[in-house]
């Protein structure tokens, strides 16, 4: 039998196949063959990008846009949005746009093409989690930006064009759809329960247990009840708190920890299979959601996402998340 | 410089690059090569799939299940829902679900493993389409269904886990939320303009020309402003009706024409990309919303959808909608 789960903040629907469930030895995923080629991220090609807005460099004696970085952030030199544009809403007959206002930007997350955000050392992600702060906080400092968001891709089928790892970060003027979608959810809960839904999920998450993939003393992984993917895990810090920009401290560390600790997992149980992080976290606006709560999501691809999906927002997920996080847990320990 | 373009109906932004825009030679897009092996819909095969529920057999002497059909349908085998489910609301904890009681059925869509939607006879189409919106209705009439979802998944990227052509119509017991957002905003447009907004775009569109791809007697084939994908294509009826089982007479005819005509354009421009084929109908829940306005949807899958699109619901598209029209237009013409 199927379970149409209802997701308790956007209310939208997934399919669990609870009978004929797949585990994770029925994803024959294999890490596909290195492509090789010419890289624009590798030491030596720093003048195939837009010059570097930030980098780590822990030999201060190197000049920009020059090897010596541990971590460099460009601008996408074929990003969507650009940052000199000035905001304008247009009309169009009976439609309307505004224009491409926003930044593009990757973060080279080493100089090494073949490492991967499971293999680094801890305080080096540390420093790219920060980096990645700063550069947020940076980009939502416009007065032109609504939301800024912040995502990694890995693989190809997981919309990576390039295999060096790396992630990005987006600014847009405009609060998108699904995000609005999430926070008038959260808002609504809140309304109705008094609580934030998310502070709600994490208390009766470790209460049940059934769906945790780990905890430490900031930060819960678990497999939401809702999961439109085979795996799915979010990662929530314990304390509520609305926006990924306030990250700091001890956080950093233990965020680490977490978010190294699963994908990990996932390359050690799957052979590096394709997989998106996204952050989610309150909008740049100006207006302090305080009801919202940020958190990450870690969506595996293991099944190409058919039309159904697209057609009617359903999900159809092979892999309920009890299993998925018993699975987890059990990968390397 | 881009344009963030709103869709008139769900509100969802879509960032258009106007510059550097994607032509159909940019999409480097070749047939995979066939995958060969056993196919439960070839002739012969018929027992590997559950007995069929309708078929098209001209000659009236061949048995159900067995060779001689020309059009077949069967229960999905691996379907996540079943029709004889009882339908439940459950609470799970914080959570609920409902009972996966519904419908999954395959359209073989021809014996012929190598024919496509574009090689058929058009009278056998007519057939094809004739034969879903029967089955369309029949799930329909159940009155624990809410929602008919049919729709095609051509290639492996788009979903389609068998070459074998074929169609998929799934019922559901609930109306899934892009479905409800759709309705909605055809609601909310029809409140505040009075009119439906689908006849509003074909009435501004055949005037302005640019994003029209094809028109005939009862429907028009144009590449919507906000598409969001390159050369998605929408084929709307000219008379606004609200319900794909109303279709009737002489609109079949003109509707294969229509559908065929895009889709040998898709296979000869682009040799046989991946695409999903999505029609979009009021819900079958038995209420009349008469503002709604029924529409089919093809959506080629020529990039794979990349995280930005999963955490922000922004779609990014390299290819206008007016390049898309010029450039389908003239394909094959």
């Amino acid at each position: 039998m199927s379970e149409i789960r209802k997701d308790i903040i956007t209310g939208n629907y997934v399919v669990i196949a609870v009978e004929r469930s797949k585990r994770p030895h029925d994803f024959a995923h294999k890490r596909p063959p290195k492509k090789g080629g010419f890289c624009p991220f590798c030491y030596g090609n720093e003048q195939e990008t837009p010059p570097e807005v930030a980098a780590l460099r822990p030999d201060e004696n190197t000049e920009p846009d020059t090897p010596g970085w541990e971590i460099r952030i460009v601008p996408n030199k074929f990003g969507a949005v650009k940052p000199d544009i000035e905001l304008k809403d247009c009309k169009d007959g009976i439609y309307s746009y505004v224009t491409g206002r926003g930044a593009a930007e990757v973060v080279i997350e080493s100089p090494r093409h073949d490492s991967t955000l499971g293999s680094h050392e801890p305080e080096h992600v540390n420093n790219l989690l920060k980096m990645i702060r700063d550069r947020y906080n940076e980009l939502g400092s416009d007065e032109n930006i609504s939301y800024v968001q912040v995502f990694k891709n890995f693989g190809p089928t997981a919309g990576a064009s390039l295999e060096h790892p790396h992630w990005q970060i987006i600014s847009t003027p405009l609060i998108p759809t699904n995000v609005m979608d999430e926070l008038k959810g959260t808002e609504n809960y809140y309304r109705k329960h008094g609580t934030c839904p998310y502070c709600e999920m994490i208390e009766e998450e470790l209460k049940d247990g059934s769906r945790i993939v780990a905890e430490n003393d900031y930060f819960v992984a678990l497999c939401p009840y809702a999961s439109r993917f085979p795996f799915e895990t979010w990662i929530l810090p314990k304390e509520h708190n609305n926006c990924f920009g306030k990250l700091t401290g001890k956080e950093f560390g233990e965020l680490t920890e977490m978010l190294q600790g699963i994908v990990k997992k996932l390359e050690l149980g799957f052979d590096y299979p394709p997989y998106n992080i996204v952050v989610h976290s309150n909008p740049v606006d100006g207006v302090d959601r305080d009801y919202y709560h940020w958190h990450i999501e870690i969506l595996p691809r293991l099944a190409i996402m058919a039309v159904f999906e697209l057609g009617t927002g359903y999900h159809i997920n092979p892999t309920p998340p009890e299993i998925a996080a018993d699975s987890l847990k059990e990968i390397g320990g």
